[in-house]
C-alpha cells in the first residue's frame, strides 16, 4: 500500500470535499485544473447539495465513494474541516489536504484546532497536509490538488524541478518564474501551517523522483532538522540538489514572518551553518533561486572553477572577468594547443588569450562561436565554459549561433551557460526552448557559475567525513559528581576532563595553600599563573582572581594569599583550590566553544579570541561531523586569518595544530552526545608552526537542560 | 558659435565620410537611421565615386560641401583617416567622429597616429571622437551619428536618460536594457579609444540638458578626474546623479580590459573612494546600472529611509523586509493615525503592521491597493513605498490595480517602486509604459531603493562641506632645508611641522647626550620613550633604534647609549639628535595618512593600526574636502570601530577627537598643496572620551616626484 505521503507526492485518485461547480473558486479550481491538463486518475467532487460538479459525477459524502482515494482535499468553512478529516480517516483516504484557513495562523485556539487534526490523521495512518495550505501538484501526472492561480497564469511544463514552499504565494510565483527558464516543474508544494507534513518529508519524496535534479525551498522556520539532513544525503547520493531560500532572517524579517504565518525567530548563523554542513546550497531571492536551478539542474557533474570566457563585446568579457573572484571562480589558463587553435579561426586583432573575444567578424562568420567553442571544449583545464553575447542584432545569423551553443552544450563535458544581454529576443527564447542554461545579467550567471563550481568542491570535501568512531562515548558518570547545581564543572575538573579526552590543555595543578602554590611553580618552571578554582565561578578575571605572569616565590606567595582573601570577600563557596600553571605559549587568541541547539544539535563556535572577539564578532560556526578540511577552511574562514596566516615578527602560526584540536574536540563531543550541554575553551593559544595549540581556560557544563 | 562638443552632443547637420549606400555597412547605417528616425537637419554624404547615397545627394568631397558642418563621421579605412581629419579642420567642421578602428587599440604606432589626430584638431579648433568608437546619438533630435545596431533592434525612445561608454558593444546593451524601462534615452554616445574627447566631458554636456536626469556611464579607465568632478558638482546643483559601472577592477578584469582597450590598471580603492566623495554612484552591472536608473531618474528627492512595504504575499514581505538592512532601508513605524485608518479598510486578519499585507481580499476588492496606498501616502513618517506584488492571476483586476499604482506614483511625496513577481505580463508593461519603477526582482527592487535613499543623506552631506579656508598654506619653505635627498623629513621636523599645523603631537624634545636625555626625561616626566632621529631612517623599529616604557633615570642613559651605538653599526648618517618623548595616552592604535595620486589628487587613508594593519587590511580612502561628519563615517566604517565604540573595559574611546584630527589634519594638507607628497602618521592613539587623541609618530615626505 502506498503511504500518504507517497500518495500526497503523486496522487492517482484525488476527492475533493467542498467542491464548487465554478472553476474559478477554491473549492473548485483543482477540478478545473485537473480537466484542463489531462489528470488520468480518478477524480471525486464531494457536495451534499450536487449531483454533478463541472460535469462530472458528484458525491454527497466521502463515504459514498466505492474506490480507493488517495488524496482528499478539504474545502470547505474551517469549523467542518476535522469532521471531514475522521471521515477521510474512516475511509481509508491516504492525506488530506486543508485548503480551509483560520487556524494556527490566526490563534491560539486555532493552532490547539490543527493538533486535533494530528491526533485524528495518526489514529487513522493518514497524514495531512495544511491547513491554509495551497496544495500539491504533480505535473508528470497533470495531478493538480491546488488551487494557486499559477496553473492558470501559465500552463505549467512537467521538468526536473521540484518546488517545496510554506508560502502559497511564493509557491505560485516560483512557477510563474520558472515558465521562462530551461526546466519545467515536475511537483509542487504550498505546505502552510505544516499542523502534520512539513517542508522536509516533501522534499525528500521529491528527491526520490528519478525526473527530479533540482529541488527549490522557501521556507520561514526550519523544522526537522534530521529529516531535512536525510533529505540532504539523498540529494548528494544521487548527485541532486536542494536549493533554499530561507527567509525570516532579520530582525525585520523575523518580525513580518511572525505576522505572516507565526513562525517562531531562529538564530541565522546557526541555519546557516546547518545548511553549508549539509550540502544545502542557500541562495537570498526568488530570482536566484531559478538562477541557480538552470545552472545546477545540469547533468553535468561541477568538476573545478576554472572558467573560459568566450565573448563578442571586449567589454562584457572584461566585467565577467572581474566578477571571477567575488563569485570564486578564476580564469582558465589557456593550454598552447588551445591558444594556437583559437589564433587559426580568429582575426588577428581579437583577443586569443581568457576572456577569448570573437569580436564583430561574427558579423562575417556566424560559424565562428561554434568553431572557437569546440576549440575550448576540447581544452581539459577548463572546467566551466560562459559564452557572453552583447547585443547581436540585424545582420548576425541567430539562428547558426543558437544551433551551435546548443550542439556544444549538449557534446561538451564542461558545463556551459550563456550571458546574452541585448538584441533579438528570439535568441534567449530559442536558447531556453533547447534547455540551455541562459542569463540576461552577467552578475546573476557568474554568481550561478561559482556557486556550482564551490558545491562540487564542497561535496567532495563532505565526502571525506568520517563516520564516528564506534568506541562510544568516554564515561562521563565520574565527572557529574563534581558538577555544581547548574551544571558548570570547575575550572579543574574541566580541564581534567578535557585532558582525559587527549586535548593539548596547559600544565597545571590544584593546590590548597601558599606552601602548595610554590611547590607547584616549582614543578611547572616560572613564570606562572596562578588562580581560584571554583565551580561556583564563571567570571574570575573581574573579580581579581587571576594573576598571570607571576616570576617569583614571593610573587606566586603573594598571589595565592591575595586570590584567597579576594574569594572569601566575594563570598565565594565552595572553594575547590587554587589552581597553579604554567604560562601558555602562543601568539594569537582563539576562542572554541560548543552549545546543543534544540533545533540542530551540538553545534561548534570557532572566533578570534581575545578581549574584542564580542566587539569585533568575527566567528564561524561548524557541527562536529565535518571533515578536518572543513575545519580548516572554517579557521581560513576567519577574518583573523591572515593574521595566524603570517604573523608579524614570526610566520606562520600552527593552524594545522588548530585543526587537529578541533577535529580532536569535535570527536569527542559527538561521541559524549547528550551529556554535554555546553563547552567554552577560551582562550586557546595558537603558537608558531610546530608548536603546536593550548587550551589555556576551559568551562563545560554537564547537564543539557539549558538554553542555547 | 556652437563649440565642438555642444556639437557632438546635438548636431544640426552631419557629413559622413566614407558613406555607403548599403545601410548595414558601417558607413552606410547612420544615413539610414537618420532617415528612419526622422531627423530633420542637413545630411551630406561624402563618396568621390558617387552623386547619390541611399538615395540623397551626394558630395565627392568635404570642401563641396556649401554648409555648416557640425559633425562629420570618418568611416574609411585608417590610412585615410589623418587626412580627413585635416580637410575637415579647413572646411571649418565643429567636431569629427572617427569609426574607423586599428590605432591605438592595436599597437604603439596606432598610438601615435592618435596623437596626430588631436594635433590637428587643435590647431583647426575642431574636437575629435575616437578613433574605434561607434558613434553619438541624440533623441531629441534624432540626429543619430552612430553605426551601433541597438538602434534598429528596437527604436530607440527619447527620455530622460544619457548613456555614456567607452565601448560601443556595452552602450549598445544598455540601449537594449532600457527599452524595457520607463525612461527613454535622450544622448548616447560610445567613445572608444578617446583621443581627444572622453567620457568625462560628454557626461558634462548631457547633464547641461534639461531633459537628462540620470547619466549611465560605462568605463574602463578613469581619465580626467577633474572633468568628472566637475560634472558631478554641475549633477549635484541640478538634483540629476551620475551611475557609473567602472570596470577592469581585478586583476583578471584589469588583464582583460588591457587587451581589450589598452586600458591601464587604477587602484580600485581610490576609484571607489573618487566616486563616492563627488557622488557618482557606482554600480557593479549591467541590470544595476538600468535597475538604479529607474529609481534615480525620479523627480521626487530622496528624503530618508524610512520604508513601507505593502504586499498582497506575506511571503514576499517576509523576504522584503529581510533585505531592508543590508539595503541600508528601515522598516517605517507606521503612526497610528495611519493603522486605524488601515484596520479600517482591510480585512481583520491581515496584517496592519509593516510590512502590510493586503491579502488575497485583493480578488474580491480590487480597489484595496489604491485605498491603503492612499492611507500610507499620508504618513509624513514614511519615505518611500514599495509595492510587492506576488503573481496576481486569472481573477485580479489588473487593469484597476496599474491604474492605482499609477495614480498614487504621480501624486504621492515618497517615492514608490512596485516589485511585481509572476502573473499577468500586461501589469509590469503597463506601469513601465507610465514611467512608474517596476521591477521583478526583489533583491534588486530594494538595493535600488535603499541606494537612492543613502545618496540623498550623502548629497545632504557632501553639502556640509566647507570651502577651504582663504588664508591659504602655511609657509613650507622654511622645512625644505632640513628634508633628505628624496624629499623626507625626520621624525622630529616632521612632528615640528605638525605642530605647527596646531595638530596632537607627543610631547618630546631632540638632544644630543645621554645627559641630555635624562634632563628632557625629567622635564617630560617618567616613563618615556627614546628614539633616532634622522631623516635617513624611515623603519626604525626594525633596527632597534627606538626604546619605550623608559622608567628611571639609568634606563633613560641605558637606552641613549645604546641607540647611539646601534646608529653606528647601522651606519645611519647624519644623524639629527636622539628624540625623548612621553608615553602617548591610548587604547587603540589608528594610522593616518595622505598621499598624492596621480589621477585624483591627494588622498587621505585612515586604517587600524597596530602590527597587524597590513595583514587585515581595515582602511577607509577619504579626500581633504569632505566634511567632518564625512571623516566620522569613514571612521565608523573601519571594522575595528566597534572596539573604539566601547573598548572592554575602557568604554568609548574618543572618536570625535579622532574625527576632529581628520578634519584638521585635511585642511593643512589642502592647503600645502603641492608640496607635501606624503604623510604617514602611524600610529595615533585614541584615549578614552574626552581624553583626545595623540600622534606618536609621523613621517613626512615634501617633493612631490614619488608615485603614489
Amino acid at each position: 500500500m502506498v503511504d500518504g505521503l507517497a500518495a500526497l507526492y503523486r496522487p492517482e485518485s484525488i476527492a475533493v470535499i467542498g467542491a464548487s461547480d465554478d472553476p474559478d473558486k477554491v473549492g473548485g479550481r483543482s477540478i478545473g485544473y485537473l480537466d484542463e491538463y489531462g489528470f488520468r486518475g480518478n477524480v471525486f467532487p464531494v457536495n451534499p447539495n450536487r449531483d454533478t460538479v463541472q460535469g462530472i459525477k458528484a458525491y454527497h459524502s466521502v463515504a459514498e465513494i466505492d474506490a480507493e482515494i488517495d488524496v482528499a482535499i478539504i474545502a470547505t468553512p474551517a469549523a467542518k474541516v476535522l469532521g471531514h478529516l475522521e471521515e477521510c480517516g474512516k475511509r481509508g483516504v491516504r492525506a488530506c489536504i486543508v485548503f480551509s484557513s483560520g487556524f494556527g495562523e490566526v490563534d491560539e485556539a486555532g493552532r490547539q484546532q490543527q493538533d486535533q487534526f494530528v491526533e485524528v490523521a495518526r489514529r487513522y495512518s493518514m497524514r495531512v497536509l495544511g491547513p491554509n495550505c495551497q496544495g500539491v501538484a504533480n505535473m508528470g501526472t497533470s495531478g493538480i490538488a491546488a488551487f494557486s492561480t499559477c496553473f492558470s497564469t501559465n500552463r505549467v511544463r512537467d521538468g526536473a524541478i521540484a518546488i517545496v514552499s510554506q508560502s502559497g504565494a511564493v509557491a505560485g510565483m516560483l512557477s510563474d518564474i520558472q515558465h521562462d527558464r530551461p526546466a519545467g516543474i515536475r511537483f509542487w508544494a504550498a505546505t502552510g501551517n505544516e499542523a502534520d507534513v512539513g517542508v522536509a518529508e516533501l522534499v525528500d519524496q521529491a528527491l526520490q523522483d528519478p525526473a527530479v535534479r533540482v529541488v527549490e525551498v522557501y521556507c520561514e522556520h526550519l523544522k526537522n532538522a534530521d529529516l531535512l539532513a536525510r533529505a540532504a544525503r539523498r540529494a548528494a547520493q544521487a548527485g541532486k540538489t536542494i536549493l533554499m531560500l530561507k527567509a525570516g532572517v532579520t530582525p525585520a524579517g523575523t518580525g513580518a514572518a511572525g505576522s505572516h504565518t507565526g513562525a517562531l525567530a531562529q538564530d541565522d548563523a546557526v541555519v546557516d551553518a546547518f545548511l553549508r554542513h549539509h550540502g544545502i546550497v542557500r541562495v537570498q531571492s526568488l530570482q536566484q533561486l531559478a538562477d541557480y536551478a538552470q545552472v545546477f539542474a545540469s547533468p553535468k557533474p561541477a568538476s573545478g572553477n576554472r572558467l573560459a570566457i568566450l565573448t563578442n563585446s571586449g567589454g562584457l568579457g572584461v566585467m565577467m572577468a572581474d566578477r571571477c573572484a567575488r563569485a570564486g571562480l578564476e580564469l582558465a589558463e589557456l593550454r598552447p594547443a588551445t591558444r594556437s587553435a583559437l589564433a587559426e579561426y580568429l582575426p588577428a586583432f581579437a583577443a586569443t588569450g581568457n576572456p577569448i573575444d570573437v569580436t564583430a567578424e561574427l558579423l562575417a562568420n556566424s560559424r565562428l562561436l561554434g568553431q572557437t567553442l569546440t576549440v575550448l571544449a576540447a581544452d581539459p583545464g577548463i572546467d566551466t565554459i560562459v559564452v557572453a553575447l552583447g547585443i547581436l542584432g540585424k545582420g548576425y545569423d541567430v539562428e547558426q549561433i543558437v544551433e551551435d551553443l546548443d550542439e556544444v552544450n549538449r557534446t561538451a563535458e564542461a558545463t556551459l551557460a550563456v550571458c546574452w544581454i541585448g538584441g533579438v529576443e528570439y535568441g534567449v527564447e530559442e536558447l531556453v526552448r533547447r534547455g540551455v542554461a541562459t542569463f540576461t545579467d552577467d552578475a546573476a550567471c557568474m554568481y550561478a557559475l561559482g556557486r556550482y563550481a564551490s558545491h562540487g568542491r564542497q561535496r567532495e570535501l563532505r565526502a571525506m567525513r568520517e563516520e564516528p568512531a564506534a568506541t562510544g562515548a568516554p564515561g562521563l558518570s565520574a565527572w557529574t559528581g563534581v558538577a555544581s547545581a547548574s551544571g558548570f564543572l570547575s575550572e579543574n575538573a574541566s580541564k581534567q576532563l578535557l585532558r582525559s579526552w587527549d586535548l593539548p590543555v596547559v600544565d597545571g595543578h590544584l593546590v590548597q595553600t601558599a606552601d602548595e602554590a610554590v611547590a607547584a611553580a616549582g614543578r611547572l618552571g616560572y613564570p606562572v599563573v596562578l588562580k581560584l578554582c571554583s565551580a561556583e565561578v564563571t567570571h574570575k578575571t573581574e573579580l581579581g582572581l587571576v594573576c598571570t605572569g607571576l616570576a617569583t616565590v614571593t610573587e606566586v606567595r603573594a598571589a595565592a594569599e591575595s586570590v584567597r582573601t579576594r574569594a572569601d570577600e566575594a563570598g565565594v563557596d565552595p572553594v575547590e583550590g587554587l589552581l597553579v600553571e604554567a604560562m601558555a605559549e602562543g601568539a594569537v587568541e582563539i576562542a572554541l566553544g560548543a552549545r546543543r541547539d534544540p533545533n540542530f544539535g551540538m553545534v561548534m563556535l570557532l572566533a578570534a579570541g581575545g578581549v574584542h572577539v564580542e566587539a569585533l564578532a568575527d566567528f564561524q560556526l561548524v557541527f562536529p561531523s565535518a571533515s578536518r578540511t572543513e575545519f580548516l577552511e572554517a579557521i581560513r574562514a576567519l577574518g583573523i586569518h591572515p593574521v595566524l596566516a603570517n604573523y608579524r615578527g614570526i610566520g606562520p602560526l600552527d593552524e594545522a595544530a588548530l585543526a587537529d584540536l578541533l577535529a580532536a574536540f569535535a570527536t569527542r563531543i559527538a561521541a559524549a552526545g547528550s551529556e554535554v550541554a555546553e563547552v567554552d575553551l577560551n582562550p586557546v593559544f595558537v603558537a608558531a608552526a610546530g608548536r603546536g595549540v593550548t587550551i589555556a581556560d576551559a568551562l563545560i557544563r554537564l547537564d543539557d537542560g539549558g538554553a542555547w
